[in-house]
């Protein structure tokens, strides 16, 4: 027995790990389709040769390559336009180390298992892998990766600032489809804010179009040869070797255009010029549009709850006022529907009711068990009942001055009080009502109407905002049913409290 | 009986202030967790030192903060860029006061008590109010505190016109959040126009926005030793003192950039002024995208119902045509589509319905009863008997022409007429029909088959647009049963009537 | 019995025409508040000297306001801005009697009855229809109908192109509510296209303000005596007193700083000019806001359906993908899917459940008739209990070669072919199955079941797209019980043909 | 009865063929109205000379035209603005066979039957469609036909650049309507990404837009004779007949002002310009408010799923911190809600519901069959009583260490595990539990309760992520009253395997 229990606990420990993981990789789990036996039930564990692509390592590597991209793309165009030949050579490096890391990284994807989006499952045969890879990303991922001008830098001696050969090296955006799926796990992880996700990814997409259009700007300026560029007028007012000046120009003119300011002191000044700056303006109508669209969506989003918090508010309000209600009655359906509202927003009890029945039952015994145990009724009664009534429990909140329970109603419902504070009412001879006592937390009520089976004898009504938990008469019944011993508790409990009550009370006739 | 009189008066005024008071701060509520009995259900009230954040000093002091960080972040930009050393000595005093109060609202923070976020309960002890506030938001407060030009006065004895301790002196911003919490509260209150204060809002983000930028453009220029500004050009447009003139001309240009009109006549003439409109520029994408996403979500919302009501329509209207249906019958499906939009728009059946049910038995006692005590049927009946049949109607509008009750039917629900024209109608021998009596306000029709229990012996249609009250017959049946003399009584007033009814239609065999 | 007729003739032509009325005013109910007895049910009569809101000739005197404010806001900003004093003399004649209208509008306000927003009742009492409206619009009112040039001209005696009371005629902006009411009813009218209306009211909100702005910035260069104005550069292109020309010039710059577009050829010359273009660019920018959120918002709709049929299909494809479904299955679920959103789109059926039972039953009886009274079963039934059935029908469609019955399965159903074909499949010994012959229009099956209460013995399957009405067995057999004579006839019907059917299929053992 | 499967087996061809050629045209099912019997069942066939609208060559002839309104939509406005008259004479044979087609297309018209939008039920008869043609269509389509400068040639001999008769041309873009619909068409086709569609579709508006105005500006400057016009700017810059460099200078033009950039470098220089440039800069705003509310759309939808899935997650997030569960708990309550999204994402458990029952029990029959008749339970059994069981399963996602059968729970479910894995534990008597044996793929649990009727003895939870299928003990049971053969078979299997459980666990108490 100590073996299994050693084994058991071990288990427990290796359940505990994956079940983290598990929890972890929220966003990442593969269902297989319906009715088809997948003997690969662990999605996280490589075989062979094959790496799992959820594998922890080799997400370490897509990040890392997902920096890289970002590096590569971003410098990429400020190297082609603005640095001279004469810093090219000390640059080569950084871009040749770059153009090994994505080679490696083409190799190694013929090693990585991929979720098949028609079925959704694990393919782990590097055929199919193999066939896959060259048949779709293959081409793109090889054309973005051959180093243009280092080969003609080898094949011709040459070196030219500008050539059909640079402008190859745009393949190089073809990685940016990288750096949107990063994009898209982020937004789907929870630990950031949306909002935030979004406007960070918004803005990288509107400064990184600026950053292009404006070094490919500049480049069709400098490979101008005689004629008149736009650059012409800021040739004046500095060195015109001075980078940092020129790209701050081409910035400059690239957001006038972008966000469609156009004070006119850049523009096209020659036909190539012209038909660049057409083409960048209709892709910013485009591009425009999409970052209202987004932003639209957001605010949408974080307006929605104000909205409806107002809505149901002003149902009440209208109600109200075209019926004439009252004062005090107007009063009571405000702060009823107010109440009401709060509490469907945190969706609580809902929430517990669509959890499956055994994770349920944990988190009821967490949550009511304490206040359970303290009523008085259930003092000396067994775990093992209390734990099942107690995921019978719901939870309401009421406003003041509510009425739990009316006078003379069926003894359907029991409840505890958890806070707040309840007063029991009775009607007078003459038609008024008289408090007779007050209940506060740890309390229970209509429990004296359930167990005889009458109709109840007095009014209960909240006094302030209370938390009430309700069981219906007849679970309460079926536990003491079940459990003959503590059955007997109960009923003993309740004797010797109602006994003291009849005491204090006979003096009192209602 | 007196004192207890007395007492219970007493009483009922308190529980009416709270009441008040609690339905004037709706969106107030603090709801603790579920199974958690909170001490403190009254969280309006004070603890020794520690203020509750629902005070309502608190709140005045806190509203009081508000205007002045609105005139703190309004001015200083103004004063930092326009506002020669002359002037300023005369209003560090203004500065310094306004300071103060930012001083003693970081003490004062000390001793309030706040909602902790995650469990939504108030937390009293001072210990934790004072480690969460030296842990989160005390560093930007006191940061934005500090009268940084005014120290830097008092050390040195030198005054600058603009330097980085001015700079730090936008700490101040920081105060925007109290603004944007103030504006959260007034999005919520439900006694403003919700599409005003969310514009009134975004003009002020606008025009805030606008005010900033000029007043930085304007220092760009000021601090531009040397070299050509964007002002030069307005030099000789009148007196370079003229703070009016100048404030005027920076406002021009940030609203032309802002609104990205661009007319090109003021424009950046050197790096740093570009670098500052590029910045300006792309915070302007965003902010006019979050402009028009706001119009757009207030835009949709206002149009809902429009587009609602003329979809309800044009379903009634697209059937009607695809069937082809006769002229008499497509007006009938179209008024009874009308009306029904309109009356599910008050949403007040539901409405009461949902509500808990001692607030709907009062809200239907004061709605109904009126009209039921005139009913011939209910004559002399105890007002019990008549409030509880009361909460068990339900009213209903019918449009003209309308059978509601069928010939042959059978007994299920008794109507009492609130307003509007009911008709009797009885089938001739040869097909036709033949109207035999009109019913209005205050008369109840299908009782005689209800109480007799037989089919329906006539079609009771309504003539105009009719408020009718429905009754199960059950519920009816069910009530007298409860009481034995209401019964009676009911049975007596039938009779009475409906002998008299026997009488005059016996000439004129159906 | 024949001038009960004709009053009954009388009265239903009254009847029709009140229905008609109330078609023809479907936006315009007005519901009292639950519970209150209305004494005016007729909300379209006058009363003594207070005429309805409702009244058809009220409504045209209110178009023709509409009309005439229309003319007065557009023509007012034009004449004070570009018509010179000596052409001025004659327009005061327009404006003049314009006025006079205003002035009786006013008059007779105070004779209309109105609807109170709080309680939806219509108030005839002149003295509340007085006190609502001295203390709401009259001020107003009054202000914007003064003729405060032609006064001035008549106490001063003296003429002036632009005076303060000149402004004050813009209060005839004032009216402009009025135009607002008139297309909020044009956007709930079906008979006019949503989109179009929409569209047309933007376009007007936008040539409006463009209009006004530029009429008032001309007035601006007008008013400015000496120094520089935005007009000077025009000067030279023409004769100045060309009305046309400037007006072209004004409207060109307002569209231009409208759009933000901003060439820049026109801009702000001066202060006031600086100050009037910034509020008109910042109100811009609320106005395209406003526009594009618009535009959003029915765009959104217009592709709703576009993207609800995209989705069902979709959800069906990726099901059908994801669990590699052979091909025929996938083409019959793709098939159903698409016909589902076809009927669902037209909500026909449950349109149909949705209306009150006296409108269903004719819409029914009218509908489906036709094609019972062709069924063999019910020959010579009589037309009470076809009536009666026929309420009961469901119409269903059904897509090609799917399974209406199957064998084997209990009799819960009859079937009657409205269109299409359906063919009766029998399981050969072999497991095959064999076609033993078809079913067409007019025809019915399932019913040998239902009347025998055996199983059904051959599937039923649609040849092509066919349209069924669907008969609960149940509702056949209690239509049988309540008449006998008619039970005995479909009986009758049924034996006749089911011999018949017997002797031709005898030979065919199945 | 060769003959018969002959027959058969073509008619199932054919049919075949139409449910192909059905699921083919989703988009453009006819459905007849409620209780019409339609004669026309087949809406694919032509009838005598009238074509169907269906018709898939007529579909060509179509796409045909489209693609000819497309080159002549284009080229028309290029042709009346850039090409000289030299140029023109050739181009008159191209124009001319393109409005040879067009005529034939008007022809072809009154041969095609077409839908009638208000019944939906396709009209054959020629004289009704020769009606609506003439009525509607037809006028439009001639005047768009007509070759104006053809004719104007033909008749007075002389040729001219421009002239009313060139704008009158202007009519054929009134032929844009047939892109319109092809582009719908596209839209609700789901072989095409909705995105791409919509995109390319708005491209193509503001591309042809930019187009049309960029030829109409030129051609105001051309036929301005005398006088200053924008494109004398640009005399200078190279050969005034080059038409490339003027086209891209008026597109440069156009885009400019399209996308409000508004450098200002080109600019309206007389009032006809003036008046061209603010109608077209008006109409730009409402594309561009079409453009953005279109993004905003798209925008909205691809976010919607990412949103959901937060939310989701964010409810379980708050529920778990409020009540400050404990962390073994949170892991539970967050990984059951991820499962819950990915597979109500899916939907495939809903989605088998809604189909109709006899398709519903193929794709069951497909889906879960060969997983059925791997358990040892049903070895041996008949294929119709698995059939008829397998309709009735569900298919459930488990996530790790859920318990599936709670100990003493009623057996109402058996379950068969398709993948994953399952343990079977046992309380121990020290309130602990033990882990007896586990069970995976293949295997079935709760059987034993189910066929003995007694409360399950032990808790069976799953150890990894599994898929189960469900079925209820009720199922089974009845599945086994209805056949005898095979429920002898079931209790065998359940006996021997039981005997052999019994055997290895009896050494083992629990």
């Amino acid at each position: 027995m100590g073996a299994k229990n050693d084994d058991h606990d071990d288990n427990r420990y290796q359940e505990e790990q994956s079940a983290r993981l598990f929890v972890h990789d929220l966003s990442k789990i593969v269902l297989p389709p319906l009715g088809v036996s997948t003997q690969n039930h662990d999605p996280w564990r490589s075989r062979g040769w094959i790496i799992s692509p959820l594998n922890s390592k080799y997400r370490c590597w897509e990040t890392f390559m997902v920096i890289l991209v970002a590096y590569s793309v971003w410098f990429y165009p400020f190297e082609l336009a603005f640095l001279a030949p004469s810093h090219h050579r000390g640059l080569y490096l950084v871009d040749v180390v770059t153009d090994l890391f994505f080679a490696a990284d083409i190799l190694l994807t013929f090693f990585v298992a991929y979720i098949d989006s028609k079925t959704n499952m694990i393919v782990y045969d590097s055929r199919r892998i193999a066939n896959r890879y060259l048949s779709t990303w293959f081409v793109m991922d090889v054309a973005s990766t051959i180093p243009y001008q280092a080969l003609y830098l080898l094949f011709t001696g040459r070196q030219q600032v500008w050539s059909c050969y640079s402008l190859l090296g745009l393949f190089r955006f073809w990685r940016l489809v990288r750096v949107e799926e990063l994009f898209k796990r982020l937004e789907k992880n929870i630990k950031f804010n949306y909002f935030a996700v979004r406007c960070f990814r918004l803005s990288c997409v509107a400064l990184f179009s600026a950053h292009c259009a404006a070094c490919l700007f500049f480049l069709l300026a400098e490979e101008n040869h005689g004629g008149k560029t736009w650059i012409d007028d800021f040739a004046k007012y500095g060195d015109e070797t001075n980078i940092w000046l020129r790209y701050t120009v081409a910035v400059y003119w690239s957001a006038t255009t972008m966000t469609t300011v156009g004070y006119g002191d850049l523009r096209a000044e020659n036909t190539r010029e012209r038909i660049f700056i057409t083409g960048y303006m209709l892709f910013n109508l485009g591009l425009t549009a999409y970052l209202i669209g987004n932003m639209t969506d957001l605010v949408v989003e974080s307006a929605r709850r104000t909205m409806e918090y107002r809505k149901s508010i002003e149902v009440a309000s209208t109600f109200v006022n075209r019926n004439c209600l009252p004062r005090r009655l107007e009063e009571q359906v405000l702060a009823y529907m107010s109440l009401r509202f709060q509490a469907e927003r945190m969706n609580q009890q809902r929430f517990i009711e669509e959890l499956p029945k055994s994770i349920r039952r944990r988190v009821c015994r967490h949550l009511f068990l304490p206040a359970v145990q303290q009523v008085y009724l259930f003092k000396d009664v067994s775990i093992g009942t209390l734990t099942s009534l107690v995921s019978k429990l719901r939870a309401e909140y009421m406003p003041p001055r509510e009425e739990v329970i009316l006078r003379k109603e069926g003894p359907d419902e029991v409840y505890i009080i958890v806070s707040g504070e309840v007063e029991i009412v009775s009607s007078t001879t003459t038609g008024g009502e008289s408090r007779l006592d007050g209940l506060s937390s740890g309390d229970m009520f209509g429990e004296a109407a359930a167990l005889c089976c009458t109709p109840q004898r007095f009014t209960f009504r909240t006094k302030v905002l209370s938390q009430l938990l309700r069981l219906k008469t007849a679970m309460l019944l079926e536990a003491m049913r079940i459990n003959h011993h503590d059955s007997v508790t109960i009923i003993n409990n309740f004797l010797r409290v109602s006994i003291t009550i009849y005491i204090s009370y006979s003096a009192n006739p209602v």
